[in-house]
């Protein structure tokens, strides 16, 4: 209602001028209003057919047909409620509602007959996956409702026993990446639904396997064997990304998903499906093969990578890459003895040897203590000068540099060699971590989203309670606070995986079905938090948990 | 005439459609015939006004106005030959001849009358440049033929007494590089021009001059004081260069322009020139003393460069880009002080000593035996795999190999290193060039269409005759060898130079008046030929110069 003026006006229609990033993805719109409602159908540049089907309704108002929409017009009573409803139903060709207008047509109308019936059905759905996922915090309503706006986008976003999309960088709320896939998927958000929603977790895995074929032609583009996964996946798994030193360098990706994978079958002890990654594994490891640099001394060199801090363009032997390359290539070993004559690949003995030289050639580098470089030569980078050149701290130190300099210098973007004591905590001392932490956080600008939380995360494993509050904080305002941008741009929505990361495996220190045979915590709670409960599946049961200061209680749940 | 078709049928016109990489740079285009004259006239993008006045005239037919153009049409008859001129004058408002149409009409009328004495000055201007610059080779028709074609490009395509452009990458007989300059003039196309046609060298010199603002335009965009030179740069000395890897790192260039102007100075010994020559020197030694990172130790790293050897993303003190940045900073010192006060630029003792610490800090990486590594870790770079990558070797090695691959190999685009002893013989002793060639030579794949002829000269110089020989007939074919592509997108202009420059400063064993204060020849002529001849000017003195197998023939020429 315009303020003064005393008609009223409601024009229903559906929006088919739809623009992502500027493109127009629709082929042909064709768009009717006929018998009270309105009709659009379009087909994609992919292919896809969209139909949808809007109707209004209102016991107060009259509608009225017009051009491409459903009008209802009054002259407004003061105090008079006018009630409209709104109903849509859409179909594509990809969904198991096809586009058919009949068939849309009585979904419609069994909507609008049973419309209480739907909601209750949508109530009980999002009901239903807060149960599965909520995380309840006692002793800290601010961290609660950043949580709660973390877990709400991490049920929003997947789609549901759909592989044929993971969950792109923006959760689908925004237009930045394009809606591609990065290693965001298996670092920050798989460990999430693992162990709250196992059959989300299973379509982003199994994504991962629909688009080995990508990845074959990825690897073959740069001329190797195997496959090679993008670094900004499209849905069939291609190489997206625009700039070349991401696209060629930021290898890491392809063993990360084999972690990936491998978190998945740990976490659900589902054999079945490590059949089916089975060929992922191994055609990695042969693009691993291809990729790496034997040294007639017989350590293993991998050369000109970009590892997580992409504030060093590219480098030899970056340390992140060089041990998940090696840990991949372990667990391609260890699938193919799992699985036997299953696994129906058969590599001759000399492939396996060649694996076996290749992982013994990459812990020869491997450092057990004190500070592991990041990259060859780090030490000979230059400093970051941040005093002189970092004039705000509330904005990105890359926004005061030119990629030139910075490209030259020991400033980090996020967690580098954190990322191995996170991801594998088990391997590393709590000295080594302590030492590798205070190395390399003064380097640490945070410029990416995806520091701060891992971190956090970092400083409750070794009793920094409360620089990984802090840190903690930082991540929940990264989409929360208007002042960094909030979200404008979309859901940071591997930090939101990251956020509930932070409470299961920071704060709550439940530890990796990789890493851990039984369901552990090693809790070190925010001394403020008086409790922290959740669910949890482990290998198939699902346990309600709840953390104390004093205790923990696990309890299976009924079923 | 078509064949077999008696009807003649010709039709004169000026073509306003021009496209220059498919961009329309015409705002305004206006065309008109009237009174037997065509007339066009267009405004650019720039605000430049371009006019063009063309009459047709036959004394055997009758021509017609038409439409936009002037036509003569005949029923030809068998051996009788018709003649059909074409007069067009142009002028631009950048040009002495101004985009005035009366005075274009007069100066058309004048080229009508006295079309033969116009013809003549046409023919003496390019008489006289072919008494400057031409070359003579006895003993080798096939050589002298691609040396004319090369002599000729470089006659062709410089603005003479115009600092406003300098010679652009294609010699602007193509549009790849969108007309830009680069390292190309200063390091192959000026030696050139500096001992046969000084005055045009000065044009080149000078449009880096010119070109200063520009520059430190962008030094400031980097987040540097003083002045760089763009790898690409505009007709303003602004970086156009579209790939960061380039744009950002190759920053010898900066230097390479500072070594033209000193260059120029030893040459043609111009104090005057010099003074308007100081501010480069300076404000690019500010930009290094900034650029650089100095060590408690005191030596000094320039990092994250690019050198000439474009295979190399990115690499830590390259070594050609050391050397010339400490050759940059010398000459600056020298410079300041032939000039004293005339310099007009006056700069505390501490920024001279800075200067001076950055040259000892540099110099004290330099190697003066043995193999001089690119940059550092050159070693560590992986081996090229040649025998399984280049599978014909008449096509480019970058067309077997993806960027990715190729970055983090030793195969080398062009001489790089080498590039240090082609630029000053006289600080390199014969054994480690010999050293340093028989270490690169291997690694080399001369995919760039700067190496050959680079090589060429260094093999003169150390006595590898027939080896000098090979690489100059393999540069010859650069733009004569259609199934190389031939000179199809325009005229490697580079290579030209280079060309000329074997002959002057390999076979003929000229040495560069920034090493030598006497014209001295050491020859190496390739055994066929018997002799080389061309004209030298030398402090401003012209000589004819004639080599033969058994001596060398100096003599001041006759003004």
């Amino acid at each position: 209602m315009l303020a003064g003026n005393p008609e009223l006006y409601w024009y229903g229609t559906i929006d088919t001028h739809v623009r992502t990033n500027g493109f127009n993805h629709y082929k042909t719109v064709a768009r009717k209003v006929c018998d009270g409602l309105v009709h659009a159908e379009v087909t994609t540049d992919n292919g896809d057919e969209i139909r949808m089907i809007q109707r209004m309704s209102s016991e107060e108002l009259s509608l009225e047909e017009r051009d491409m929409g459903i009008c209802a017009e009054t002259t407004g009573e003061p105090g008079v409620i006018y009630r409209l409803k709104k109903y849509t139903v859409a179909g594509t060709s990809r969904d198991e509602i096809p586009a058919d207008t009949c068939r849309l047509q009585r979904e419609l109308e069994c909507a609008l007959r049973e419309a209480d019936s739907v909601r209750r059905e949508h109530e009980d759905e999002w009901e239903r996956r807060w149960q599965c996922a909520g995380i309840e915090i006692e002793g800290d309503e601010e961290a609660q409702r950043a949580v709660n706006f973390a877990v709400y986008h991490l049920l929003r976003c997947p789609v549901v026993g759909d592989d044929r999309v993971a969950i792109c960088a923006k959760g689908f709320a925004g237009e930045a990446y394009f809606g591609h896939f990065f290693w965001d998927t298996e670092v920050y958000m798989l460990p999430f639904y693992l162990y709250t929603m196992p059959e989300t977790a299973k379509s982003l895995v199994q994504f991962r396997i629909r688009t080995l074929e990508g990845a074959k032609k990825n690897a073959q583009s740069y001329g190797y064997d195997g496959a090679r996964y993008p670094w900004e996946s499209s849905v069939s798994g291609l190489e997206q990304c625009p700039n070349w030193q991401y696209a060629d360098h930021e290898v890491h990706v392809t063993a990360d998903v084999v972690l990936g994978l491998w978190h998945y079958y740990c976490a659900v002890q589902d054999r079945e499906f490590l059949k089916l990654a089975a060929p992922v594994f191994v055609e990695t490891a042969s693009y691993w093969l291809e990729r790496v640099e034997k040294k007639a001394d017989g350590t293993v060199n991998l050369n000109g990578v970009m590892g997580p801090d992409e504030y060093i363009c590219m480098c030899n032997n970056n340390a992140y890459t060089n041990y998940m390359v090696r840990y991949a290539l372990e667990r391609t070993l260890e699938v193919l003895d799992i699985l036997g004559s299953d696994a129906g690949i058969s590599k001759p003995q000399e492939w396996t040897e060649e694996v076996q030289a290749v992982i013994d050639g990459l812990k020869k580098k491997e450092k057990s203590h004190g500070v592991i470089p990041q990259c060859d030569g780090f030490e000979s980078f230059e400093e970051p000068e941040f005093d002189k050149v970092w004039r705000d701290r509330s904005k990105a130190f890359g926004t005061f540099v030119s990629q030139e300099r910075n490209y030259r210098t020991k400033a980090l973007k996020q967690a580098d060699v954190l990322m191995l004591p996170y991801l594998f905590p088990e391997h590393f001392d709590q000295d080594q971590i302590r030492e590798n932490y205070e190395y390399y956080i003064p380097y640490t600008t945070h410029d990416s989203s995806l520091s701060s939380i891992i971190h956090s995360i970092l400083c409750s494993r070794i009793g920094m309670n409360k620089e990984a509050y802090e840190f903690f904080t930082k991540a929940l305002d990264i989409d929360l606070d208007d002042r960094k941008g909030g979200a404008a741009e979309g859901i940071h929505i591997a930090n939101c995986g990251g956020i509930c990361q932070a409470v299961l495996f920071g704060f709550a220190g439940m530890e990796f079905a990789y890493e851990k045979e039984e369901l552990v915590f090693h809790p070190n709670l925010p001394e403020h938090w008086n409790s922290v409960a959740f669910r949890i599946v482990w290998h198939g049961i699902p346990y309600r948990v709840r953390i104390t200061q004093d205790e923990v209680q696990t309890e299976r749940e009924e079923v």
